[in-house]
């Protein structure tokens, strides 16, 4: 199927736009009444997860409703741990909760990889053919998956941490398996954002939510080394890689086989660009309590955001999934503002 | 009374030093036996900091127990906006909770100033000279307090948080609002840690634990501004500033008018000593994590570390405070590993 808004394939590859394409991490969610009224009907989140037509209607919603230049397929990162042989629970206070967690070679039985993707996580792939459906077109459609360290993460520590210690100390006190269970994770991670390629993703993204909390270089050795596999892995379609925190691997992770680099709010894009060149597109980054301000101040900030731009090579987003108490007036503020952006270069 | 081991503070003054000072953020804790010993027989966390006889039994235990080069008092960043009308809980699973919170003008009533440090605050002042006594001049006495930031987020987001979205969307929509209540928070922690100095500590630490969420613009006129407020002021003794996850901002705060900058895990000290030259003393910054390696490997890692140095301003430490299912022994590993280490350099 022709895609008749392509804005945001054409900069991931750094080709001519007219105008720089906007989205926003998590836009199908909470900030929605729309998608409120679907979760509201369902037994809880892995319901909306696991029922294509659910995730389908609601990965459709912000193209209707707040006119984003590309959807994301409504997911969850936890999926390929679950279909790895750990099962989440999605508790409404705590967040994701895993019964089992893998700390010795033991529970290393826990981390299948020889199962068929299409047998585990079909759901997925069907609900990325029912949104493209849905969408005939008029946008592209974004898969995702979590990188191996994040996921690493949670199989590890079995919940969310502020300081993810029991994962950290694996590093140290058995690298081995920690190195077995991430090589695991990646081969999951490849075949699974490749069948989602061949469901219809038209674009893939990364998401290394817990980067910043490891130093370069066991974030080197530990995280990316299984991000430069996916990387170059799955070269059909443009892929962003977004590694929350990691300040001092940008550079680094510029140099992988990947379109685009997604930047947290707290990265500054300028500095970041004048590194690394127009080698790749950046992705982000206004601060997503930037949208908390009046719709007068949520212009100026993201103008004077696009205003810092000296490359025609962006994809322009918040720096972290907008928080779900946003009035939804202001996202649309937010991409008025950018779709109404005259480009000042090449 | 004259100090048997002032290694600690010469290190901080950039004077002449035999070998490098070392102590542990969360050194007087859970990691220790004999500080559960003391914990057991309270009601709880609060008692330990209220009651000046057991919080200074604890503040000196690390010093006999570990050897090391300072004691630190033991108490909590939370007393300072306790005093100002904010009272906290510190509960088991969650950590720290407030009942009430500042969101509005309304709530600036729980923000007061005017109060006498000695009547609100005094069992931490108490506590500084029973330890100060107990410690017999063997080793510097360390006080504390959050900086402001930091405690603005507690006092407006009422727990820890992942985002702070609360307080960092007041930066937006009432920044009037905000730097009132930074100002009102500077004003207190001036004085109270001036107190600190008068009952007898002879070093100050800001711990800015929260600095890491903001982008370094905001960090700047948000945090660094009262940061420079509270140096400036307290200038009788050796100030450390401590802003864990601020990458980016760590040449300003070397700017500061300080002794001494603390850096995380996940800072590089060789990149941050070629910036900033020898104008400052460096604190820090091991992994937490590496302390669950095995003893040769705690040795081979600290002398890492050691050997990274290119400057004798350095304070070794922790890149974040002691997890408290280390072994002490391992502590003891580390400690001995930095007292044995022979300087290379002027």
């Amino acid at each position: 199927m022709e895609l008749k808004n392509d804005l945001i394939l054409r900069a991931a590859r750094g080709e001519s736009i007219e105008r720089y394409p906007v989205w926003l991490m998590r836009q199908a969610g909470r900030i929605l009444p729309e998608y409120r009224a679907v979760r509201a009907k369902l037994s809880g989140f892995k319901e909306l997860v696991e029922t294509p037509q659910f995730s389908a209607e609601v990965t459709v919603q912000p193209v209707d409703l707040l006119g984003v230049d590309a959807a994301i397929i409504f997911s969850d990162i936890l999926v390929v741990p679950e279909a790895m042989g750990l099962e989440y629970q999605m508790l409404e206070a705590k967040g994701p909760w895993f019964e089992k967690t893998i700390r010795s070679e033991e529970g290393l039985r826990f981390a299948e990889t020889n199962f068929d993707i299409e047998d585990r996580l079909g759901y997925v792939l069907e609900a990325i053919k029912l949104a493209n459906k849905e969408l005939d077109g008029r946008v592209p459609l974004i898969g995702f998956a979590g990188a191996p360290w994040t996921i690493f993460c949670y199989m590890v520590e079995g919940h969310g941490s502020k300081t993810f210690s029991e994962s950290r100390k694996l590093l140290y006190t058995n690298p081995t398996l920690a190195h077995e269970l991430l090589s695991r994770i990646t081969d999951v991670t490849i075949q699974y954002m490749k069948a989602q390629v061949k469901a219809g993703a038209h674009m893939l993204q990364l998401f290394d939510s817990w980067a910043g909390i490891l130093g370069t270089e066991q974030y080197a050795e530990f995280g990316l080394k299984y991000v430069d596999k996916i990387a170059n892995a799955l070269t059909e379609v443009p892929l962003t890689i977004f590694s929350k925190g990691a300040i001092l691997s940008i550079p680094a992770i510029a140099k992988l086989n990947c379109a685009t680099v997604g930047l947290d709010w707290n990265m500054d894009s300028v500095a970041i660009r004048k590194e690394i060149g127009d080698s790749r597109t950046l992705q982000g980054n206004l601060d997503p309590c930037a949208l908390y301000s009046s719709h007068k101040e949520v212009e100026n900030l993201t103008r004077k955001m696009l205003d810092s731009f000296t490359s025609k090579r962006h994809i322009v987003n918040l720096g972290h999934g907008v928080y779900p108490d946003i009035d939804p007036e202001k996202v649309k503020t937010f991409i008025k503002t950018v779709k109404n952006y005259e480009l000042h270069h090449e």
